[in-house]
């Protein structure tokens, strides 16, 4: 049988200064890939040049996975893995296949028999979760609240429910300017009992988390700045 | 206002041999801690030894948080973030608070006003995700599964409708010596469209990353070996 690729999955830093995140282990598997897959091609190669890994970055292949990429597009951009070649999928923040278009190439290459590993990395994700204190035993990511006010206060209230049912905590994510948007529909919505988390600038040098009930959260009003922020919130 | 201590949420390796998982940036953020919550007080003695980055492991202090611990003794456990100190907090394997009781102690240090910091490290739930190739835009972690076949069919089938309706992929870990029932469990009572993937061993030697069709899975029998697996399914 001809040799066949492996596709990696390659977390990236969160935050641009935070490149001592990514692990030893992780930079070792990427230095002999030569293809790669990625959202946006210019901070992928300052990623990749960043790493002091690879001899030339002139001399690898990137093309773009984003969320624009359709499935009929797969074979071509995948085109190195039946050649034999190795290719790395990487996300524009954190890890590929969270939150990002890099499943749809994880999904190609298991239903074309190809080995998929994925590399160790930040994800704000799953550090928000961690710092949070809140129950990690039982969790659901749900992307983004909907931007609408009546919307979003639905959905808030819906996922409150579930999350007193069976206790598990609601994790989102928001684009950095409506940080306070979101904030303050989840301050008007949720139970004043309720626990609510904010992740401000993981790994970054303006990293804040912090986690305190609602009614306490209104008792100290938050302005947050425009950086990545995750949501968590518990019913309790 | 008297110094405060900062609390850490510290991973470890999933895979013993897998040391190079734990970046440089944790490795440096670790060394100057004194105080440490743990598990199991010999392996992390153990992992902490490995890092070579504590002139001496004997002078360090570590208590147990494990799953027996009340939250009445967190109090004493915590009173080196009091005392100015900081603490770092380990998990047995993988990430603290996510799927294990270091959640605990975050909680506490939230709920009295300490710094809480999430440090990287692996995470077999999110590589399995990232490797999965299902929907990483809406997830949700539901721990075990019944042991008693009839409600494990119950929670299973009841797991996938909400998967359909929300295109939810729904996570699962099991301890190591059932995963050949559970995995007979996943495939008699899930439809055979439904995407099913089986992350075995993540970042170890015996590293297994696989999704198909329940239906592909049920003409291609397996045998899982007694290593820590991780199980995701999307409906379709």
């Amino acid at each position: 049988m001809a040799t066949r690729g492996t596709l990696f999955l390659i977390p990236c830093p969160i935050a641009e200064e935070a490149l001592a995140t990514i692990p030893e282990d992780t930079r070792q598997r990427m230095a002999p890939i030569t293809c790669f897959l990625a959202e946006d091609l210019r901070s992928a190669r300052r990623y990749l040049s960043s790493l002091k890994i690879f001899p030339s970055i002139e001399a690898l292949r990137l093309d773009v996975l984003d969320k624009k990429t359709k499935p009929p597009e797969l074979p071509a951009l995948l085109q190195p893995l039946h050649d034999g070649k190795d290719v790395g999928v990487l996300s524009e923040s954190g890890c590929p296949g969270v939150a990002d278009p890099g499943a749809l190439a994880a999904a190609y290459a298991h239903q074309h028999g190809f080995r998929v590993v994925p590399l160790v990395g930040p994800s704000s994700l799953l550090l928000a979760l961690m710092a949070s204190g809140l129950n990690g035993q039982r969790f659901a990511f749900h992307g983004y609240l909907p931007i609408d006010a009546k919307e979003a206060a639905k959905t808030i209230r819906a996922l409150e429910a579930e999350s007193r049912a069976n206790q598990q905590t609601q994790l989102f994510i928001e684009t950095p300017y409506r940080n306070n948007t979101v904030f303050s529909f989840l301050l008007k919505n949720l139970h004043p009992d309720t626990w609510l988390h904010v992740s401000i600038d993981v790994t970054g040098s303006g990293q804040q988390c912090q986690t305190l009930r609602v009614r306490e959260w209104r008792n100290q009003p938050a302005t947050w700045p425009k950086l990545p922020a995750v949501y968590l919130f518990l019913a309790s």
